[in-house]
């Protein structure tokens, strides 16, 4: 293969960042040409929020987009998170993925940050509103084309299709029509690795992928027979991820007793009953009911703050008044 | 900052790769453009081997080279692994390093593949034999530069400096003389990286580094008072490391005993008593003697495989004759 592997424009900056405990790539992107360096972060994760914003303040960037490829099943959105701590930024997903955002995007928008801008293309298949972002196609555009698949197309792989309105014919159908038609040498970015690799090509993808390399009824088969257990984080990811995320920062004594110090979405509708919650940070996992002991209304509108609230790790609490 | 993220050559290959047990990154560059495709791999990691020999073999590259940038203290490097898998390969370290090898490189040295090159530069410090391969500088050669800078620098961070012949004042003055010396857009590729970042520039480690852009009595303070653990590999990744790994495939039963199929020296020299190995893919790391119940001579000089032999896991036991 003729492939290079690093793509190049006079304006990009590139940065690749990976949360271990569920195997996610967050991309930044920002046009550092343009006298404010509009940046925009794609897949943001909860748990490295800090750590994104803290490098978008080193490199001198401004954040003004968190974007999802879709309503992640696996991990808690960044996006809530971000809109918190730094205001001025803008949500977006596609429009198809009945989630909520700032602004919502279907196939052929154009998102601009500066003089670069990527493009939407929808490939859905692991969910009904997954989209595939692509960097522009024109003389100051990243060369090689950059795609950001999310779960639509992983390295060696692609995300299951038997849940969230998932389709494996779906799947293979987008796939082939936008993302394996874009130019051979376009470099391809998931939304999850699990094996260390952090990049591919639409060519290797092309002769290499083991499930969409086949014909589409082997296709199909694969993924009909892939018997995976029910996603771990599902149930709290998806309503979250479905409001922006929620964040609740707590503290655990020795005994697995969480004492909630803070509960906070980002939503622009108060927190409904019943809520499904994440512990920020909780060793594992758990959904629970909280047992609210004090609460305090923010200053921002729509936003609920629980100051306080306690919770026994992996046991459901009845949710006194919100 | 004026700096775009990502190098390109019309001839460079580039991908990074990594090992989450250990948090560390592989790094494959290769001349695509020569008729061989020539490559190599900097810090390879013994478990994931095969997946770097797979990349290389589908992405149609002729492996020359197997690098380290130094005796690794908390993982078994691949170069052994390697070796037997794929024998044209030679293993590279620094002379300095003490370590064994096919070829010992210096400061100054130029290592090639095809077209392109990496030139060595010394940087001890965290061990003595640290060193830093840096792509050339030329009109073919990636732009701008990538340095690949082992655990003497890390991003926002550097390689600690109290064993294996480790000196603060001699990390400070390779660092500034060696690394922060190269263009400020360089991009610093290091051996590890623990919260997620993949890539830095030398520009945003001399402004934001906690440890390194700080003058040098204070950084000598801060590495004198880091308090750090004891490394739980290094007794067996340093002897393993220093004769270039061992390889041990096992088999394990419920009870925890483990049946050693084989162990593989890749030496010179026959194995010798007594031997601290690891178990490679064990679900712990363990340090044990193994009870060696059959061995055979391998086809290979120097080479001793042990067929199979029993051992404890977490035990130690006396190790027969091999």
């Amino acid at each position: 293969m003729g492939i290079t592997t690093s793509s190049q424009s006079p304006k990009l900056l590139f940065r690749q960042l990976f949360e271990t405990e569920s195997s996610t790539y967050t991309y930044l992107l920002a046009d550092v040409s343009h006298p404010e360096k509009p940046a925009l972060l794609v897949d943001p994760v909860d748990k490295t929020v800090d750590r994104d914003l803290s490098l978008v303040k080193d490199l001198g960037l401004k954040l003004i987009y968190a974007i999802n490829t879709h309503v992640h099943a696996d991990h808690v959105t960044g996006t809530g998170l971000i809109k918190t701590k730094s205001p001025g930024v803008k949500s977006i997903i596609s429009k198809a993925s009945n989630a909520k955002a700032d602004l919502f995007v279907e196939a052929g928008d154009k998102i601009r940050f500066g003089d670069l801008f990527l493009e939407v293309r929808a490939t859905p298949g692991h969910t009904v509103g997954c989209v595939t972002y692509v960097t522009g196609d024109g003389p100051n555009q990243a060369h090689p084309r950059m795609a950001f698949t999310g779960d639509a197309l992983l390295i060696r792989g692609c995300g299951r299709t038997d849940f969230q309105g998932g389709s494996s014919e779906q799947l293979y159908k987008s796939v082939h029509s936008q993302i394996f038609t874009l130019p051979k040498d376009t470099l391809l970015y998931p939304a999850h690795d699990y094996k260390g690799f952090t990049v591919t090509t639409v060519e290797e993808e092309m002769l290499y992928n083991p499930r969409l390399a086949k014909d589409e009824e082997t296709f199909k088969n694969i993924m009909k027979n892939l018997n995976l257990q029910y996603p771990k984080m599902i149930d709290v990811a998806v309503p979250a991820n479905m409001n922006q995320a929620i964040e609740i920062r707590w503290e655990a004594d020795i005994a697995g007793i969480c004492t909630i110090v803070q509960i906070a979405s980002a939503n622009r509708t108060p927190i409904c009953l019943p809520l499904q919650v994440v512990l920020v940070a909780c060793p594992k996992p758990i959904l629970f009911w909280p047992q609210v002991v004090s609460k305090q209304e923010s200053d921002r509108p729509g936003l609920v703050a629980v100051r306080t609230a306690r919770a026994r790790a992996g046991s459901m609490f009845p949710l006194n008044n919100l």
